[in-house]
């Protein structure tokens, strides 16, 4: 797709989306110590669940910078169709 | 509570969870690598949902044991109410 | 499978979750009446997904129950991988 | 806001969702007739489950239409502002 090279992810997001990625991994590497002892199931399904809200937040930032930016103006570049499909299938089984 | 301290994650499952845990973390330091360049906000969204896929294989491995190891044996037990509501506030939202 | 025939939904249960499903199927009614005139799109989203919200609690209802009446004591029938299994399978993207 | 009135949902997809609807109603029903009996707790979580799915199916086509005739010109119109956050908040725990 050749929009792709020019529709880049905000910078300002961007770099709040990294903040919040070292975060997560960081939470990660939590639940990684943990199973080197012997936690209980729903303790770790409870990490497991922080760490996906966390993704979830990086997610929507990154998803509203794009409608933002990107998907609000595809009439007048003229790409609507490639948009709205290819955020169809990012947005399925969310 | 007391049981989580004797209810212990089965340690085959354990061990599992471990290299898929440490996989999903290599694949979140490839999305921050990916945010040092300029890269195009679907292809972030994509594999934002990658790791999601594969934290939520770990959780269901994790419920899984959880569900045959502690949930089935919990009227043996006596604790059933406690587990079956740690196990729903879990479950919300997932 | 045979314990389908014995392992019924708890009357109490069954009799709530009646309501709330009449109640959702008001709603459904109402979403198919809006749709007779010319509504926003959103307004259409978020009607379905109030409807979504409400099956929701009447699935987390059932589940409830089923795990506190008939999986938390699946080792003293000795059905725990049927039970897990099938437990499982209904969960899958939830 | 003033562009409810005239962002309507496109008369195709409306007809659509309308037959689609129809159908889920129709399911709900027979999970109202099913629970008149002695069901199986995991039959109506099935059940239950396939309505969300319709729903999903209802849910997407209306956000794709919207994307496409009225997300897509956001720029055009000058109210990307508003088209985002609603959107935003109409995908949140979706």
């Amino acid at each position: 797709m050749t929009h792709e090279h020019t529709l880049h992810l905000d910078p300002k997001v961007r770099q709040e989306a990294r903040n919040r990625l070292l975060s997560a991994k960081g939470h990660l590497e939590g639940i990684l110590k943990m199973l080197e002892g012997e936690p209980y199931c729903v303790d770790v399904l409870k990490q497991i669940k922080a760490v996906q809200g966390a993704l979830d937040k990086v997610g929507d930032m990154v998803l509203k910078s794009h409608l933002e930016h990107h998907v609000a103006s595809a009439a007048v570049r003229g790409d609507t169709q490639q948009m709205v499909e290819e955020l169809m299938e990012v947005l399925k089984y969310r």
